[in-house]
């Protein structure tokens, strides 16, 4: 089976433990848009992406949004079985971004495991620690970063992602993972474009000069 | 020895965990206004609060600051000792805001035992799960409140923390908390004062109306 190959301390398991999550483990098809997890609705398990991509999110109370991380193949959803800690106070939103295939492992499985592995819990720390940095990077973003160089960031992070200049996304999802109104980003849009390093048409923004797009976020 | 009345999970340490701890441990006093941990500078240990208060906080590059959150008697500063976890990629600044008084377990010895303890590795999870709610209640706050609102939770915390109504504070340490402007925080009091609900003198911050405080902090 391919699981074992995906999960990093697979071999620091013992027989039992490794027969256990593969005896109760779940294979997910997810179609993009699919909420997976819902603030602190559910509480199903551990997430495994395979492929495609999640995106972490919080809401507000008006509905409003900000991406507070994203998770590619391989990478491990913790807060989607944020009940397994008795100190994971608060609700954040997990949607499938794109088309995922995921695995789920029960809450009830691992953390019966983790309570006597020590290289599970201590695996556990570390995605743990990855979300804390990532989180702690938004915090800065937010305070002390004009928005001009968060929306070069973003653009730059999401044409890596999908390996394309080209982006098919709207001004009103740039916001969302921004934590920030679709006016501002249209506005932000349109001086990018006027100073040439963007081109913007129906759905899409296509970077023109990722040069100079680098160096406004580095800036 | 008091310490180990203060370590939660003591009793789940072997003997030998537990003398390896004692013989390494550190009793310090600081002084208020020390730093105790400095961005990715140094790490010495973590840091277990006998009495006494902490303030974790980040610090942009023009100095500008924002608390992320506060230690009190008995709860433990993972952060100071963050080389532990490689995924850790953070600065956090460490200080004391008041004297305090507390114990040092270097980092080495927490590590190993760590390593081979599913119950210390399973807390140190529960603690930084603990953190992750409080920054993810931070980015709440700084992204959807308004600067009254936090003005005023703020206040009332620090009247809850002091126990009393009249505080010794200046406007420059609120905006460091809350990681805005002094000016903001002056005429966010003085707006404050004209509703009747504090009274400004040099340095002090009286709180007059804690139900109208309270009232504004949950609206």
């Amino acid at each position: 089976m391919e699981f074992q190959s995906y999960f990093p301390i697979w071999d620091k398991l013992s027989p039992a433990q490794q027969s256990r999550i593969l005896d109760n483990l779940v294979l997910r098809k997810l179609e993009k848009g699919t909420v997976v997890h819902n603030g602190s609705m559910d509480c199903n398990g551990l997430l495994l992406v395979n492929s495609g991509q999640l995106r972490a999110y919080i809401l507000s109370d008006e509905g409003r949004e900000i991406t507070i991380y994203r998770l590619f193949d391989r990478d491990i959803c913790l807060f989607s079985a944020s009940c397994m800690l008795r100190s994971a106070q608060f609700n954040i939103t997990i949607e499938a971004e794109k088309d995922t295939s995921l695995w789920l492992i029960p809450v009830k499985v691992y953390r019966h495991i983790m309570d006597e592995s020590a290289p599970l819990a201590n695996y556990t720390n570390e995605i743990m620690a990855a979300r804390f940095s990532e989180v702690i990077w938004l915090i800065e973003q937010v305070m002390w970063q004009s928005m001009d160089k968060r929306v070069a960031t973003f653009l730059l992070e999401e044409s890596a992602i999908e390996s394309s200049a080209r982006l098919s996304i709207t001004h009103e999802i740039i916001a969302n993972h921004l934590g920030t109104h679709r006016e501002v980003i249209t506005r932000m849009l349109r001086y990018l474009q006027s100073e040439g390093m963007v081109k913007l048409s129906r759905g899409v923004v296509e970077l023109l000069d990722e040069k100079r797009l680098a160096a406004l976020r580095d800036m």
